[in-house]
């Protein structure tokens, strides 16, 4: 494979976007991404997206992205639930890295908020297992719930032990123009709270929104000699669907796989990463999280947030622009988010939230309970 | 791009298939596949699905497919609505071309009978344009039915004229055990039957099914030595997905420009494919597509038809097991089975429906009214 590297970002601010259609919202995000890339058009386009079928009656989204940017290019979506815009990433860089094309645009997008929230509820239940969990009346949020209490019970933590990853995100997303949350929340808000699925209350939960965030990639070599952000660890592992069928239900084995993968192919570990945007929909996952990709001991990641080491200045700052908690989470958009975070983080570009001296970043994104986990490293030469 | 071959194909009966799961029928697919490649893994999957979520309330088709297959291997999606098997195809093509994977696993899959008809012609008319087309009513099938009259009008066909087609796919499905018809019809039968949406009526039309097909694919190098077959040529175009905003109605740019392409890559023209498995949604599209590609000069594809030219032995044996129209139309798994039938022409494994010495098969998968259309050229080498 050729080294491919990011030339462009774009997105858009995540909100209650109901003035605008769903290729609107990707195409806003794919016109910035040409303009900061200075490029007119790409070679392919591959669109992120869970649930424009269910809420937009829209699929192939593909050709509506394409033609509304008034670029007639082959186009593709790219699905694998709440991990859609980091599976996207990976299909248009090996599309890049094959040859096959010299540039493409990775487009995630979701609108979400048109439709109740009993219908966005079930739609979301489409990422877990719908013979074996969704039809035991399980939701989404419920099966985090249950991943939550087994690790308190395991291990011995308290729910307010979770709030610092909630307030970190909410503090950072204070200086990011795009997040849908800015207002500052304290342990106090955090333990009072409503409660949704026992143990998660809503402080715990990322908010769903309406949004797209793109990227431009080209091979590296066509970019040298000047600043590149280098995709060099590119990774992607599945587990069960159904959370119940796994040996250990509080380690997330694709996150491991695809973490471990992304390493090494980028010569890195874990104590190199400068910054990492994790998935946290909910903290529980943030916890998890952190361990399988090495930066903490089973069952201790509570702590890292305790101390202070996932802020901007700590030692593994994590959801640096406020994260899926308080930047918000369009489902298939939220990978590409991340990874157009960790591009700013390493240019350089984050004001109040910047980590200093940020060159190799990592962006995970998980679809399902766990199920499918893609994980990129970026650094900049 | 390193050349890519398929060296095992899999495939399901299609049918309503009510005692199975969509997970069950997609691997009965992989499972043939992988014993046909004399394999037992794979280094990842691509699913192509169209309407799992909202028929099947189950997104995150690659950890859910790929957990049943007994494979934890790397798995996604591919969605390019009708055209999703095809574009599945070019995912995994890509990836294994560009040597990020050793190996990959194609499978198409559709589980469409569960619903009432009028759901699943709401599903179905995700792959037109949501705001612009099926909010003024329009389904799937009617704007087929607004592309076949227009094309009566402008070249002076009738109705009959299009019959051919359609028997020579229920001729050729009776020697295919895995197509979901199974009895002739002649010209009589064709003009007698059912109006759904004028002019077309119901043997212009193809019907839904359940079911999957899968190819097995690996670097060509790998397999030198023994009869392969080759990808040759692949290649995807879009158009805009609204059908009214093209400026001509009747010519499928999308076809002509990845069928150009893919007669570029494979060093071939028109004259040189033995066999041509089109996408014969409804026999309009048959026509478009025939011409699109080269194969008549634009208003004169129902010649073919009428002077037998698409028959097994004909100068470009069309839908030789049985098409679209009477193979049946499993709407994201259509393009893995069109490729599949390809490998089983030029492996001369089609008995009654063989076309004579064929070595250079093509395959072409439309998404929407021509909004996504993927070509593959194969050659038998």
């Amino acid at each position: 494979m050729q080294a491919v590297a990011i030339i462009g970002i774009g997105q858009t601010k995540i909100d209650e976007q109901w003035d605008k259609s769903i290729r609107q919202i990707a195409v806003e995000a794919i016109h910035a991404a040409l303009k900061d890339a200075g490029r007119e058009t790409a070679d392919g386009i591959f669109v992120g997206n869970m649930m424009s079928g269910i809420i937009n009656s829209q699929n192939n989204l593909g050709p509506l992205v394409a033609h509304w940017a008034g670029l007639k290019v082959p186009a593709v979506k790219v699905d694998a639930a709440c991990g859609s815009g980091g599976a996207a990433l990976r299909s248009g860089l090996m599309a890049v890295a094959s040859g096959e094309l010299e540039s493409a645009l990775v487009v995630g997008v979701e609108k979400m908020t048109d439709r109740s929230p009993h219908e966005v509820t079930a739609a979301l239940a489409t990422a877990a297992d719908a013979d074996y969990e969704v039809e035991m009346g399980v939701t989404f949020i419920g099966l985090s719930a249950l991943m939550m209490r087994r690790y308190m019970h395991e291990y011995g933590w308290k729910h307010a032990d979770f709030a610092p990853f909630a307030i970190n995100a909410h503090a950072n997303a204070l200086h990011n123009p795009y997040a849908r949350l800015h207002h500052k929340i304290t342990l106090d808000d955090f333990e009072k709270s409503v409660m949704i699925a026992t143990p998660i209350n809503l402080l715990d939960a990322s908010p769903i929104g309406d949004g797209a965030a793109a990227l431009y990639i080209v091979p590296a070599d066509s970019v040298r000699g000047r600043t590149r952000i280098l995709i060099a660890g590119s990774a992607s592992a599945t587990d069960t669907i159904a959370f119940h069928s796994r040996r250990e239900p509080l380690f997330l084995a694709a996150a491991y796989q695809s973490a471990t993968e992304a390493y090494r192919q980028a010569g890195v570990g874990p104590e190199d990463i400068d910054v990492f945007e994790l998935h946290d929909a909910f903290t529980i996952m943030s916890a998890l999280s952190l361990e399988a990709c090495g930066f903490a001991e089973r069952g201790q990641s509570p702590r890292l947030g305790l101390d202070g080491s996932l802020t901007p200045t700590g030692s593994i700052p994590v959801m640096t622009r406020g994260g899926l908690k308080a930047r918000g989470h369009p489902v298939g958009a939220t990978g590409v988010y991340q990874v157009v975070e960790v591009v700013q983080q390493l240019l350089g570009e984050c004001g109040e939230t910047q980590v200093p001296e940020a060159r190799i970043g990592m962006a995970q994104n998980i679809g399902g309970s766990g199920a499918t986990i893609i994980t990129h490293i970026l650094k900049r030469e």
